[in-house]
């Protein structure tokens, strides 16, 4: 409810952003450590991503399908680092039907062997392939320190999982789904992400390659937001997923896994959030529009009402609410919305009506600045564009804000100092005790080798050794 | 693949279902005891199943969340039918993180518990109420004997969970979603179905009341294709869900619980299928028609696909594919969607072309008698109507079916009869030990006591007892 104030959002980042999950309804603490409740009005936020990625992944051939939750034992010590991985993580089923199982099952942690498993049945000549499959799942991981959307201990997300004959055709889908994801988080979350490589430090358990997109937080803190992984032919040969060629050969499939979670919830929050609470982009925001009738007596309520209803109508191709909530003041009612994030609030009182006018107040631009009076006519048309205007606003302030926090310090010294509230992009040797170093004085880890770099090489900034690319540093999520 | 045949439907309906399956690719059985994988082309379906009822259900007022799937053992034990019900089931959790946990969580067998947890948390006053919240989830039940979408360990559903302020709400609502799911299998899966209260031996563990809708399967078995319950203030107790009334007393709350799985996917297949395979309803197919190109030379290639790509443009309302695949013939490719149940077929050869002409084959009525030459103009309108037809005679032939297996036996020796082959509408007293005798006697079981009634009363078919019902025996999956 709106009535507590929200904890400063400048002052302290962390309370503010667990409060306001709490407060905006989107998600709650679950009865079993580290676990989440995704409530009502995140989980809408939650279908509007899944809607737009899913659109994105069939446009990409891509389709799903549902691999059972419960994995033998087993199958995860068939890929040594992937065990490595993932051990300590585990949640494990020991019982059931009331007997204790001859071999223990794990929650998934993530999908890659039985799936593995399956293709390796299905996969018969080159003709089968690519195969290209996602679902939508939760999984389980084990957390030690959990944060509502960021960490818990289960959370919802997709991973694709695709098999091809080639190398080269494994590596083109991991990139190809590392730009779905930029894409998505660009064009429907207004949030700019640096793609990028994974150190080898940073990389999945079993994948020869992972990429990312990393997006930079209000506090600066960067939030691994996708991930994009080329297996090589790590699984294929722990789960014998061979094809045979053209020639009749058989040969291993080149495989490719990719996921995106709820964790990106927690980015549209603290990318756009303000004080007042949460700014929702207006692709994803499960209401678009909050209309909210003002009228002190029975006759100006008919009137209102008469007009809301009408508006209603003009607006059927938007997401809308319509707050008839009754016992609550128009005031009280304004900073709920705004704590809740709705891009646009429609006023419509009695002057409204007499006039043919509504009041439209933008969430991205709280008080007199944001609000603007418009003729009811035509207000489709006017609604949305405003939309698209706040849309676009919100990724040129987060464009903005990226670049001001991104720095390429020339000095460890400078590096130090700038970690602490930005991204340090410098020319890095690439190795893992240097990048330990690194983390143990500044707390500042390799977010990525973006995969844009410049011409020519450098040396480390850490080290001092060669570099033959440049990396971002930060603190993260 | 289509080149091994199908066991016959009519002398082997169990073996031709477990292979259709299999063939058919909607499905393939997991490495795990009991679990299955859902396969592309049986998630498509399931994912129109869901946007089916979903639209239904937000329609309807209810918006969706997702809760956790480990619940804490002892949420389970605080109400008493509902541990005693479920405890043979269930999948253990004992070890998370390496660690021996202190209190087992199970994997969720169904989320009435832990909903009604947090129901007690938000639940304040009667302004809260109704709370109207769905959840599609996965949920694990040990099973002994499965079989593949009728009976899994692991399935896939919705379960809808409600709180009510009165009583006569709750049932309001149980009755409105047995309704919804009704409307759903009748008019999207041509399913016809009859809904009806559940004998208390047939009950939910936890209910008051339980509501089905049982549907008539192609070997004449009856399926329970979906459940409504009206749980009384049982978890309302059990989890202290209670609110505020009016004259700010507190109050129990009145819950209700309703689901729809994977099954249904079992029973389409059961219901449509013949001895060639699928026969899936145009409003649910994955793809609603397939484009068979058929050339011979390079030239009648390029001047037949070249009217395939200006008739796919005219049917993009429509799901459909086009095989293009090479080394196969057109007639294998014909067995081949026949098999997969896709409602349409339509054939373009060098002779439509030339004649402007294309040929429609309607997978209810295969052979000469479901074909049609029709003008590439106006295509779209023709395949629409088509589409129609084919689901209005498909929903006419399953009610026929159901119709003509439906009986009213007038003593129990030919009751003991017409169940071997169909379901007997009795009247019947409800008692539970002249069920348990009637089981024993003819493997029949109540399926439900339909809410359509007659005027009057009876005396029980089997016992003799006074009966003011009359109820469905069937031998069911």
């Amino acid at each position: 409810m709106a009535s507590e104030r929200l904890p400063s959002r400048s002052e302290n980042f962390a309370d503010w952003y667990n409060q306001l999950v709490i407060k905006a309804e989107l998600a709650d603490y679950a009865p079993v450590r580290g676990c989440m409740i995704v409530r009502p009005y995140g989980w809408a936020l939650w279908e509007n991503i899944q809607d737009a990625l899913d659109a994105r992944f069939k446009a990409t051939g891509h389709v799903n399908a549902a691999f059972p939750l419960l994995i033998p034992m087993g199958f995860l010590e068939r890929e040594k680092e992937h065990v490595e991985g993932f051990s300590p993580e585990l949640a494990v089923v020991t019982h059931g039907g009331g007997q204790e199982l001859e071999e223990p099952l794990v929650v998934r942690p993530t999908s890659e062997t039985i799936i593995g498993h399956m293709y390796a049945k299905w996969i018969e000549s080159y003709r089968d392939l690519p195969l290209l499959i996602n679902q939508w799942a939760s999984v389980v991981r084990w957390e030690m320190r959990t944060k509502l959307f960021l960490r818990t201990t289960e959370f919802y997300w997709q991973e694709g999982h695709t098999a091809h004959a080639t190398a080269q055709e494994a590596e083109d889908e991991t990139l190809q789904m590392l730009d779905v994801y930029a894409d998505f988080a660009r064009n429907e979350a207004a949030v700019p992400v640096v793609p990028g490589r994974k150190s080898n430090t940073e990389r999945f358990a079993g994948a020869v390659r992972s990429y990312s997109i990393e997006a930079m937080m209000g506090d600066t803190r960067a939030l691994q937001a996708g991930t994009s992984h080329n297996l090589g032919q790590n699984f294929a040969k722990a789960f014998d997923i061979q094809y045979s060629d053209q020639n009749n050969e058989l040969q291993y499939c080149w495989t490719t896994s990719w996921g995106m979670s709820t964790r990106f919830v927690g980015a549209i929050i603290m990318v756009h959030g303000d004080e007042k609470g949460l700014v929702l982009p207006p692709r994803l925001a499960p209401y678009q529009v909050v209309i909210v009738p003002i009228f002190k007596s029975d006759e100006e309520r008919a009137n209102v009402m008469e007009a809301v209803e009408r508006l209603q109508r003009e607006l059927a191709p938007f997401r809308i609410t319509v707050d008839t909530r009754e016992g609550f003041t128009p005031g009280y009612k304004f900073n709920d919305w705004e704590m809740r994030g709705v891009p646009v609030r429609m006023e419509v009182g009695p002057r409204d009506v007499a006039k043919g006018t509504v009041a439209l107040a933008r969430r991205d631009r709280p008080g007199r600045e944001g609000k603007v009076f418009v003729p009811q006519e035509g207000i489709g048309a006017a609604v949305g564009a405003l939309l698209d205007d706040i849309q676009a606003s919100l990724l040129q302030r987060a464009e903005r804000f990226l670049e001001d926090h991104t720095h390429q310090p020339t000095s460890f010294e400078e590096f130090e100092e700038v970690v602490q509230q930005g991204w340090a992009d410098i020319w890095w040797c690439g190795d893992a005790d240097c990048e330990a170093g690194i983390k143990e004085k500044t707390r500042a880890t390799s977010r990525c080798i973006p995969l844009d770099q410049p011409e020519g090489e450098g040396v480390c900034l850490h080290c001092g050794k060669p570099a033959r690319e440049r990396a971002l540093f930060a603190r993260a999520y």
